[in-house]
């Protein structure tokens, strides 16, 4: 006897921009996951420790005036943190608030740490109940509240246990980004720069042009919408048809192929890699190898070396330099991408192409240049 | 700016009975989950403690044979077990084995409690790693391997956190049911049940006909085939539309609306319930309830105690008497199904209804029957 189970699973969220999410009169926050029927005055809120010195008291507030009841956990997400410690204190959490199944949407307030971790916590929790994105990082807006992914490191593994679990929506409100440290928002232009170098070469026109300004006046400048708007497409685009990485051929792993276990390394020595960091040295390894591979000239390598610069980007880190790391982390990484390299690597500026035959000589000789 | 992601999510699983598993002549379980590329000369092959006793020697030679190397994990299958320590170890193994995301799928052998734990490791492992159930249990056989649940208990709470992460293939065997101690037969005798008193009146004749002969021969028996075919049809149906349980008003949630905490508390007292014992006592609550609103008569909630009894089930235990206790229930089954009672319970035998309006004086009265 054999039965055949085959069905689909809807998955529908929405990514917006909303700009003063904290000021009272904005009701995005408050009216956000309220379903027609169930309890809805209560709120479970995990907030960034960093970011609840600096907006709680307004966090506070905004609840208090919509007549909310919240109840707030701190998260210091550091990526140290990043871990099931951090993930079960957070179900203990969420189990003594004895949350609603359905009607009492979590809401994650902070970056990239935080987000990852109340995702998976809340696909976890009753085999999964809702919750809300709201990134305060530069990081959190273009890249983890756009995506589906959950995750906390694991036996110096990043993001090695998660889930695909997305938000039933993230409002990304960039005023957040001024309050940033300059270190923060250098990582979050990084994947920006991922995208443009991979995808987008308007994009990547505009960081040439606008790079330094926007790193000094902390994202608040006249381009910075479009720039929210090109990232966020790109990676909408991206995430559409391939949400689950069905297709383990992913342009947007650009950047992501050494990076995660020399990341991981880095966090212990003592100049620990912001993940923009780590990403923008594995972008311009890449690059290299482009250009070993005659895709792009010695001079388009340069010029995304430059802009890296001037967006307040390390273009290079000893750990990038260590072949057997580099390997190591090539060996993970064919493993992750289900046996293959499937390497993206620019084709020039705003295109790509995949490799998989990546050689032991070729590794060394990139090692050298770096 | 606004942008929305709307996709599917196509989940397709195969539930396969197959007789003589570990003869070296079955092929189903070394051929399951080979993909046309990838590494597919090992498998991490998690294996019940009293499993692992009794069959680990055929488990060993089955693999040779098929020139498959393995690497076995060791799980206590008890439910006691069933927690973050069992999945975290299990991770611990998956990692140190160094898993392929797609070509390796974990093999777990076992009773719910090693499925569910496997499962659970699996959907966390890289996001999703493939893995096959081959349970060990009648229970394990009629409900845990049909449906695309995993879980682990937390705080007290049975399965309270978990996901729905199917495994690409279930394998029934029947004949591990004969090395199984009676009162655990009988635990999957009651989850069969449920399903015959709730959508299949031939299912229950049988049971009325066959129950104590099906007990005392170990499922070693001329209608056992038809009584799995039964089973897993009716599971099947149930879960072909509502996989992610998306329509809280489950028929199958009957036997499951007030045993989850009573089950989880009997374990720390001298006489603990297994699961298809605490279902039972839930299934003659529901009864009593339905007896109370006309819609069983007296004969027929006795009639179902009686197969219950023949079947080797409690149809009493102290703890479904405590009023307090069964309202901490109700109200916790609440809160899972979005606010709502929605209490399946029978209309006559092999029928149902949802309840939404089930009032204190009821339970206190249905207690006192109990």
């Amino acid at each position: 006897m054999e039965w055949e189970i085959s069905t689909e699973l809807p998955v529908f969220y929405t990514i917006k921009t909303s700009t003063g999410l904290l000021n009272v009169d904005n009701t995005d926050l408050a009216n956000c996951g309220v379903t027609a029927s169930g309890v809805n005055e209560r709120r479970l809120v995990v907030v960034d420790k960093k970011v609840n010195e600096i907006y709680g008291e307004r966090i506070r507030s905004y609840f208090a005036y919509h007549k909310l009841k919240i109840h707030i956990v701190i998260i210091d997400g550091i990526e140290a943190n990043k871990n099931k410690d951090a993930l079960f204190m957070l179900l203990y959490e969420i189990e003594q608030f004895g949350i609603s199944r359905r009607d009492e949407a979590i809401i994650g307030i902070g970056g990239g740490v935080v987000l990852d971790v109340v995702g998976l916590a809340a696909s976890l929790y009753r085999r999964g109940v809702p919750y809300i994105r709201v990134p305060t990082t530069l990081l959190g807006i273009v890249d983890v509240s756009v995506a589906a992914k959950t995750g906390i490191n694991y036996q110096g593994r990043r993001n090695r246990l998660g889930s695909y679990y997305p938000p039933i929506c993230s409002l990304l409100d960039t005023t957040f980004v001024k309050t940033q440290e300059p270190i923060e928002i250098s990582s979050g232009l990084g994947e920006i720069l991922k995208m443009a170098v991979i995808k987008d070469s308007e994009l990547f026109e505009i960081l040439e042009k606008h790079g330094s300004d926007l790193l000094s006046s902390k994202f608040d400048h006249p381009i910075a919408p479009t720039i929210i708007e090109k990232s966020v497409k790109g990676m909408v685009e991206e995430l559409q048809n391939n949400l689950w990485e069905k297709d383990l051929k992913r342009c947007v792993d650009f950047g992501h192929s050494f990076s995660p276990i020399i990341e991981m390394r880095s966090l212990s020595t003592d100049e620990p890699l912001t993940h923009g960091q780590a990403v923008t040295i594995d972008i311009l390894l890449s690059c290299r190898i482009s250009e070993l591979r005659g895709l792009m000239t010695s001079s388009q390598v340069v010029n995304v070396m430059r802009v890296a610069h001037a967006l307040g980007l390390k273009i290079s880190y000893t750990l990038f330099k260590d072949v057997s790391l580099l390997l190591e982390a090539l060996n993970d990484t064919t493993k992750h991408r289900g046996g293959s390299q499937n390497l993206p690597i620019p084709a020039g500026i705003g295109n790509y192409k995949f490799i998989n035959d990546l050689t032991f000589e070729e590794i060394c000789e990139i090692a050298n240049k770096l």
